[in-house]
């Protein structure tokens, strides 16, 4: 992109405080500012850099007064936050409708419709029988196997695979080497201690909005679907296992892990690497800490979860605080003892044991 | 697939009882089955949906009485739970004979030779001089290194890579994005804080009836062989070090790490996000629970394991439940150091010293 | 490879005892030794598989003295494990110089340069306006975006993914299925409970001689660069969040996950299954035990941290060695309970309470 910080100034609604005409090419970090930049002076813990940088423009809040003097033109603004995120959406818009067209070689299975606006990149793979909506991405080395549904506006990264029958619908992203429908983990013990593998017939189902980070598997369901609801979003490196069902919103981070036939709730903050034992049910806006393990049904809305196995947060909190000071505590008792033993008694009781 | 409940009824050497003429064109659990698709009741604990199920079909135990009217017709059967089964694997099978020949473009290097039966799906590589068994499957984007062998129907799927050299044995499956034979972590600290790579030059063997998950990654010995022997099954997101040996029939949950060297017994259960470390012997049929981690070899057979590090899992849970009470603990330590305290000694003691 | 043992023992500047002329194809432990294959004797803890080995040489230390007799010819040199790793470096050189040149089909966008020796497998993908150094290998399948690039000998493994303008340096390896560059997780909550994608700008920049295991994730910052200095070494399956940077020469095992905006310092050595929360620091030189959780900056160097949350291990090891006894802890405490409760005091004192 190329800009005057007055077309910048427009675009924000904002009033521009020294040289409209100059240029600016890309956005950054006050204190990584450099000609040619833009950026936003919001938390005036940061305001030293404004007398610093060589930044070309900064957008600042509307009541802001500077108490030296500086180089960048300034952006007045309502919000400077706000301001900026507006600014940073509508360069990534520019940025993410680049891509269009067919490049050769691709592969698209028979009877496989797709929208207008469909970019498919060199060695991507299609199967048969899908139906692709409108304005979706699918970039380099991305496979889509059978009777697969694809909603508008989804961009599925280089590397990601979706088995057939998989359904994920409009606005959802799928980063590079996303797994999602492979088959769930199930095997059955035989009599001579091998297993045998349960037939995983089932697909994954992504409603709309949904984000799946890379590296991260979603398998199918033994039968039936395993749900993301619409607006969840994972980060990278997460397992999801066969029949989980995730509720609307419900944000999980990196490396975390959810067992077979679990049902997570809404608006639920699932922390990084945390465990979610099988089969069991999680409640609306359950906040998980990082590296918790969660062993059973939380059937309370709301709560906060801390340690593993998972207890309330503020519990598992005062639990490991005793923990940090077990050795004083471990001497204290030991000190006890030995006060105990010597509490000096009338001499005819000394011989009574203790009970 | 298109069947009569006439044709599935046969198949399953069950008899009838309803309109045999009905078509079904799935699998669906009874509380979900809708017009098309066959179900089967076992549990009694799902008898309510046969009264409300929209499924054409369900299968039934031969002693099961019915309490009220319904709409499906039934197939009586001996143990509707296993003809079930047996109907998934008998549709699965039908399902996993779909894809057969060569799509184009695809790779194959000098000197390789593959089986009859084969499906190498559009951009798929294989190396030179490979060996590649009967009916094997190579789906889109999969990578086969150079001198490799593949046994008899193994599936290699979607964008899963084999290194250079390495053995997989019949009837194994990689799911996709899995990574075999990648080099292992070997880095030599210099004396100027540098780290040099060690040649990693080994391979994986997997042997017969291996099963890995999708973005699993098993690492190539630095000399020798990373072995996982006949029947073990991987789940997703698994790493498994260099050198590393997994017993028969051992099974592996999701996101378990195994370091370097270390050698686990046959018939073991490992749950997700354990961490074993590297070098040390796990004896067979150890059941390790989930997030444990394993820091010390294990000679007795068959134990169960829980914590980090791990101990006898029953110890760990003692452990955990006084864990749990810490702060009543500690609280009832201060009690008695304050009861100990003043506890009414004759007036004439009071002054002694606890020792 | 195909040498005589005349020729190797040249290479490594030592004297061969037996005969010269043997043929070696391969390199062994000295306990798996077949015919045709070279071996290497320096722990004595092994010199019992010298008498019984087949290898068709053996490197030993000059001043090694045989005690029994044996068949492979000697190569003696002054230090037979440096000269045996020696080997191993040649070998592997051998073989990973065996790649060049461009399969077909592989996709190069306009105005992208490569240098001289490179390597572009079937099915590689590199976009517009990179800049590619020489000798560079990229596998097959392997992407690289837009305005990316990479330095002098680099190699890109199959299935390895690079998103634009991100930055590589020299001689650094991603193994397959790493991801570098996919948008950092970060969404702002809106007030309907949805959460809306914050527009990730900025990239990852790798610098010389990093190499990032299979299956590990790299985010790009949301503006600015992720940056893992020269010399990082990550294994496998580990997650960098946006904005994260990591000093020199630190190493960190499979698995481990850094959260957003983190800053590690140099020469650490972080194990597997590790957590670091976000907007931390952790000093030069930290050693950080597997399974760690390391929730606030860590200002001293040099410390080795162990537990959940991360305390220095040394007190993380005693508190854990008390939480071993707890059960028997908490009885003693009891036990106390009930002595103090029973000490026989004088009869017109024992209504006294307990306070």
């Amino acid at each position: 992109m190329e800009f005057t910080i007055a077309q910048i100034a427009q675009l924000l609604g904002g009033i521009v405080e020294g040289e409209v005409s100059r240029k600016v090419t890309r956005l950054a970090k006050i204190e990584e500012g450099t000609e040619g930049s833009i950026s936003f002076l919001s938390n005036l813990k940061y305001e030293q850099f404004l007398y610093t940088t060589s930044a070309s423009a900064v957008i600042v809040n509307q009541s802001f007064e500077a108490r030296k003097s500086f180089t960048p033109s300034l952006i007045r603004v309502e919000n400077a936050y706000t301001a900026f995120a507006q600014l940073l959406e509508e360069y990534h818009k520019l940025l993410s409708f680049s891509r269009m067209g067919v490049e050769k070689p691709s592969y698209i299975g028979d009877n496989t419709k797709t929208g207008e606006g469909i970019y498919r990149g060199a060695f991507s793979y299609i199967g048969r029988n899908c139906t692709i909506g409108k304005n979706v991405k699918i970039y380099p080395q991305a496979y889509i196997g059978d009777n697969v549904r694809l909603g508008d506006n989804t961009v599925i990264h280089s590397g990601a695979k979706v088995y057939d029958n998989c359904v994920i619908g409009s606005h959802c992203t799928l980063y590079a080497n996303a797994v999602i429908g492979a088959d769930g983990f199930g095997f059955a013990p035989q009599p001579d201690g091998t297993y045998r593998a349960i037939p995983q017939l089932g697909n994954v189902v992504l409603e709309d909005d949904v984000s799946v980070g890379a590296n991260t598997t979603i398998d199918c369901a033994t039968m039936g679907s395993t749900i993301l609801r619409q607006g969840v979003k994972l980060d990278n490196l997460i397992q999801i296992a066969h029949n989980v069902e995730i509720g609307k919103n419900t944000v999980i981070a990196a490396q975390t892990g959810i067992s077979g036939s679990t049902k997570i709730g809404e608006n639920c903050v699932i922390g990084g690497q945390v465990g979610i034992a099988g089969h069991i049910t999680v409640a609306n806006r359950t906040i998980v800490t990082a590296k918790c393990g969660v062993s059973k049904t939380i059937r309370k809305e709301g709560l906060t979860l801390g340690g593993n196995p998972a207890t309330e947060n503020g519990d598992y909190l005062k639990s490991q605080a005793v923990y940090r000071r077990l050795p004083q505590v471990e001497k204290r008792l030991q000190d006890l003892e030995k006060a105990v033993k010597v509490i000096p008694l009338p001499a005819d009781e000394q011989a009574e044991p203790i009970r």
